[in-house]
């Protein structure tokens, strides 16, 4: 019998830039492999960014819709995670360069940092519209909304001071947090008995598009411009922001409009992120380009996926959209291919499965298209929105809590999360 | 018959400053009067601040414990609330005045603003220690601490710099935040595995007096002293903390230890809020002296209750201690007050009536001690302190919310809310 002298052979080592939805599919697919996987994140938790929005409009706690990343992780022996914020990449030395001025080594790179609020260059936009990117950004939207509402209440109705909440972008996260502005400004008058003058009281959707919900077929777009309009909110399109001031904003046709929130979900860019110093961009908005098995063209040991990445998938070579369940599909199919590359196997190419997209409008409405299908509208659509995004939230305690709130308000209870914690005392009254 | 011309009388404004325990108690008994009830707050929720320490050391959530002050007083037509900071009053105008500019006019004034962290001249410690005396301080001290343990975990076990966490204070808050970091750190290591070296992690407990929890018998603190002690916790009594800087602090025997973090829960005073400029004070801490009825001696239309108030009750005109039931009831007892006032009625006095005291050590214990009957503890003092906790929690989301938190803290499933969510982008790593 042969005695057989196994060498300690040292984990190839996978970093795995951003704990997004990306990032996470690529750990979970390398779990149990014989890589040692690391994920950088400059927060602890993954963020469910679907329903950022709620947190913003006081629906949903921070708590609700984010998830520590170790605790995903708890079982996997081949983890771990480090909180940080990247800065940089040596690709000589192979180490990720944190902000703290520490040091990740790596033999592949998986760059998973998604995207950031897209400014487009309007003068004062990144300074005094809100993003609503992190969850961060969430809090800090709430507690913007909320104080506007008790100043104006302090203020009294005899005052004339204009009340208008502005939602820059029509598409689903514009559509999603005018909605949602909506239903809080009716919980305030109605159950609050905040002093809001109706009349100058307004929500105002401004989108440069001729109709709202582009990525979706007309009929959708219409019905949501109808619902929107039933809830009160006005839509405004054919035009855009051309600058934005502390407490106004000039639109394109000229008109001045006063403003006490401007809500910026006009579109997201990768310029600025760590994935912009990588090879070259191949789309406006700064999405590294990849080969068909995702890596990053002009790199052998690093790969782009998500939001950062500009996926060409299919027959036909389309670019896939910034949406999660792409993030999901191209940070498993990374991870499948990490492991492929292990055992020695050629790498496969990427291609994604399109199973819809959606978008609520607020309690009872919601838009779904289906592949090759039809629009999904109403009550229909908006189920189908709530099994779909409880499904998809991480964790257990998530779920519960978010099926809590959501039944809460729907039957229209008392409390909600409507309070202002604010780390800085901006509550000069 | 005679015909009855009646004039319209203009209800009585009773202004209330502060909307915790005290304030709260005001206005309910005063709902359905002829008053007119205004709480100003500069918070827009009440906090049950007894479970404070559980959000600091990530074991509830802030929504967990707060509850919107103008969704208690739903139902209540003479009540309103207004948002904002009293920073003075004019006695000669009658009239409460905000920092906003602002002025709120009053026929009755009760001031329920608590009180705040006392410091004792103590150098550095305003700067560099932690109070817990409001969601935001707790919401910081939980960011502070997780961000501590994620530095500790990149730094590595290699690493020697101390992790000490240290907590000034042996009353029931600094007993129960020493053992929720216990809980926080066990689950760290065991759960997160965060790399934190065991002989360098510690938490040390520093109190001036010769025992912990002195407001209970000796068997208590002793109690106190043995469960800590099993949780990893050093207790050091008989000194005092002479100076705190940013990363260290100085004991009153020449010591210099070296703290990660400290947390400040060695007394309370009224010094600096608006109620300290009332009247005379009667005590060390700057509570307000008050008649037997509880108005602030020299007004006859200005009352203070709770933590503000120096309320001295009983045969012996014992001085009652700053707990949330005197809180409770002497803001029930100024209501009812103000209610026999408006009716032509006397006043009558104010009786403390002791139901008892309890401080928990964490899981599986606390200490409880009843008027006149024994220390309860262990396992049957912990149920009475959950049971009793919950059931005093305002609103019954948040009491299903808290309940679930402790179920899954108690079966140890995993997540939990260790999320870092700063405004503040603190997390350079």
């Amino acid at each position: 019998m042969e005695s057989v002298v196994q060498s300690p052979v040292q984990p190839t080592r996978v970093v795995i830039v951003g704990g997004g939805f990306a990032g996470i599919a690529a750990a979970r697919a390398l779990v149990g492999s014989r890589a040692q996987v690391t994920i950088i994140d400059q927060h602890n938790y993954h963020t469910f960014l679907p329903l950022l929005y709620q947190v913003a409009t006081a629906g949903l706690e921070p708590a609700d819709i984010a998830y520590p990343i170790r605790t995903i992780f708890r079982r996997a022996e081949n983890f771990t995670f480090r909180h940080g914020r990247v800065v940089g990449i040596n690709h000589e030395r192979s180490v990720v360069l944190l902000a703290s001025g520490g040091e990740i080594p790596f033999e592949q790179l998986v760059i998973a940092s998604g995207a950031t609020a897209a400014y487009f260059s309007v003068p004062g936009a990144e300074v005094h519209a809100r993003p609503l990117y992190s969850l961060a950004d969430a809090r800090r939207l709430r507690n913007h909304l909320l104080l506007t509402l008790e100043a104006a209440d302090a203020r009294g109705v005899l005052d004339d001071t204009p009340l208008n909440f502005v939602v820059v972008g029509g598409g689903p996260t514009g559509v999603e947090i005018a909605g949602a502005i909506s239903e809080l400004l009716d919980i305030s008058v109605r159950r609050d008995r905040l002093r809001l003058h109706p009349d100058l009281t307004r929500i105002i959707l401004v989108d440069l598009a001729p109709r709202l919900l582009t990525a979706f077929p007309a009929s959708a777009g219409a019905y949501a411009a109808r619902i929107l309009s039933e809830k009160g909110v006005e839509v405004r399109l054919n035009r855009s922001v051309t600058q934005v001031e502390r407490d106004r904003l000039l639109l394109s046709d000229g008109e001045i409009l006063p403003a006490a929130a401007v809500i910026w979900a006009a579109g997201v860019t990768v310029q600025g992120t760590v994935a912009a110093t990588l090879g070259e961009s191949s789309t406006g908005n700064g999405r590294r380009r990849v080969g068909r098995d995702l890596r990053v063209v002009g790199y052998d040991n690093v790969w782009a996926i998500g939001d950062a990445a500009a996926v060409l998938s299919g027959e036909d070579m389309q670019l896939a959209p910034q949406l999660a369940p792409v993030a999901i599909q191209s940070g498993r199919h990374c991870g499948r291919q990490i492991t492929n590359l292990l055992a020695g196997r050629p790498t496969e190419d990427f291609r994604y499965r399109n199973k819809g997209i959606m978008a609520t409008i607020g309690r009872n409405a919601a838009v779904a298209k289906l592949p090759n299908g039809p629009v999904i509208r109403g009550v229909v659509g908006w189920l189908a929105w709530l099994t779909l995004h409880l499904v998809y939230l991480v964790g257990f305690r998530n779920r519960l809590r978010v099926l809590i709130n959501w039944t809460w308000r729907y039957f229209d209870w008392p409390s909600g999360p409507r309070l202002i914690v604010a780390d800085a005392e901006t509550t000069e009254q």
